[in-house]
């Protein structure tokens, strides 16, 4: 289990390093960007929940991880770069991973089952919004292929089978399965949740940005 | 009392809706973006406070009130923007509230006297400056007419009246028209506070920017 | 030693108050970027390690100071535009105070000494990171002329008098002294950390930002 955490986190972290090479972050920039994307998602779960300090403040191991991470984007951008599609795959396993472990620890600090998996979505979204407001974008998750949805419907699954009293092993894949197939076929396909038409014109729009 | 915060989070997280489709968000960043406006103030009040996990997080009603107002702006986003007057006074109304709420709760905590007031004006903008930072803008809540200030004056006027031992449901009801009629006043006539001049031509302040 | 507490930030909320200037945010929201550079870095790992409520809201002095810092930005910008080069050898001063301050508090409260460093760290550039995400920039310590490092190298001392049971008067001089040290040569001589070579034409850099 803490492998496959530190494997979600090592993924999720060299999406922060590689968003910190396109900004030209330096070395050490890129340290903190993969620390924030690797782990920020669990620890604003744990000050949420009232596990402090954060297992990823009092366990190196994750720090080692996100630094591994930082340094492999920091010498191998270009290749990771050629390699997108599949670690795409990787983060979809990671974010699966974090939804449904940040979930069942909601559930086991005592949190409401309506509320718990809203913290495993935290758990797996966090970490990305953070790094995308260091690098000055609007967060890519709250706009992305089902990403938030897929850790939801898996968190989801996690309470539901804690509410029916059922294995907790067999939820855990099941919701985990959920979440990857999911973000899976939504980036094979291109699924996409609707977007609000504004039907206001760009001129009038900035306008009212601008003076509201 | 519950009633009146679950209106001042829906208020307050319809506001987060509408920069999410301005933003072009899809449906599921509406919810968060909804959700952070509405309940982040609260939620940051209480980490620092101590009252953990933050009642934003243990009580459904809340999240519920949240996805109801990102629904909103998904379905009526025109219509709600034609009502932005409106809407601008009750927000100011939702500032009230949180802004005396937020105060009370500090005192109960056993928070000092003299920061109380700034944890109770937290509870107020808190949730549209994360706001602001998640849909890419620099928070209005610090540009904008007195709002901030409206929010010190509410909170001050609670603990004016708790070290003096005044009934609290009189320093409540004081604070709250203190809050929004400072505010009402302030959108209706257009006040606002200073700004500095910085006194820098245009090229010497970009310059110093970038090499800063 | 609050005093030099306090110092440190005045100083770093100097620097906030100043960015709020640049950015034409009002007298009011001048303080609330002021609080946030000078103190936020503590009260994020006050947070982390289980010190609730953070120093910095129980302690009026931290806010006072952080007004006083925004005041004298609103009053006298154009003359600390031209102290910047005096201000910024102050700022390394409270960059050592804090990461020096902060890893000894992280140790205090039983953090793991591989991880002390990090909360150390993180105390000295907190605010400053927040600081630039309220303005609406990519932050400056991370790209900065060893900003980070300097911090961590310092916290990196105090760990390894710590664990050689070395006097804690003698280990917090040393430390504080190689932070300062470290950031003022690389101040004077402009030493940076190397950045990754992204070895991608822009225009094709664009597109990935964009679909990815």
């Amino acid at each position: 289990m803490l492998v496959l955490d530190l494997v979600g986190t090592f993924v999720f972290a060299l999406s922060g390093g590689a968003a910190g090479v396109r900004q030209r972050l330096d070395l050490f920039g890129l340290f903190v960007v993969s620390f924030v994307a690797g782990n920020l998602g669990g620890v604003i779960r744990d000050l949420l929940i009232g596990s402090i300090p954060p297992a990823a403040i009092q366990d190196w191991r994750y720090a080692a991880a996100s630094v591994l991470a930082g340094v492999a984007a920091f010498l191998w951008y270009p290749a990771i770069r050629k390699l997108h599609g599949h670690i795409l795959i990787l983060d979809a396993a990671g974010l699966a991973l974090f939804a449904v472990s940040g979930t069942q620890k909601a559930l086991d600090f005592g949190m409401n089952p309506f509320m718990a998996p809203l913290l495993g979505m935290l758990t797996g979204i966090g970490g990305g919004i953070v790094r995308d407001l260091l690098v000055g974008e609007v967060p890519w998750v709250l706009r992305s292929e089902l990403y938030a949805v897929a850790a939801l419907a898996g968190a989801l699954v996690i309470v539901t089978g804690h509410l029916l009293g059922l294995p907790l092993t067999l939820t855990t894949i099941a919701g985990a399965a959920l979440c990857f197939g999911l973000r899976f076929l939504a980036i094979r396909r291109g699924w996409r949740l609707p977007v609000a038409r504004s039907r206001v014109t760009p001129a009038t729009e900035e306008g009212t940005t601008a003076d509201e």
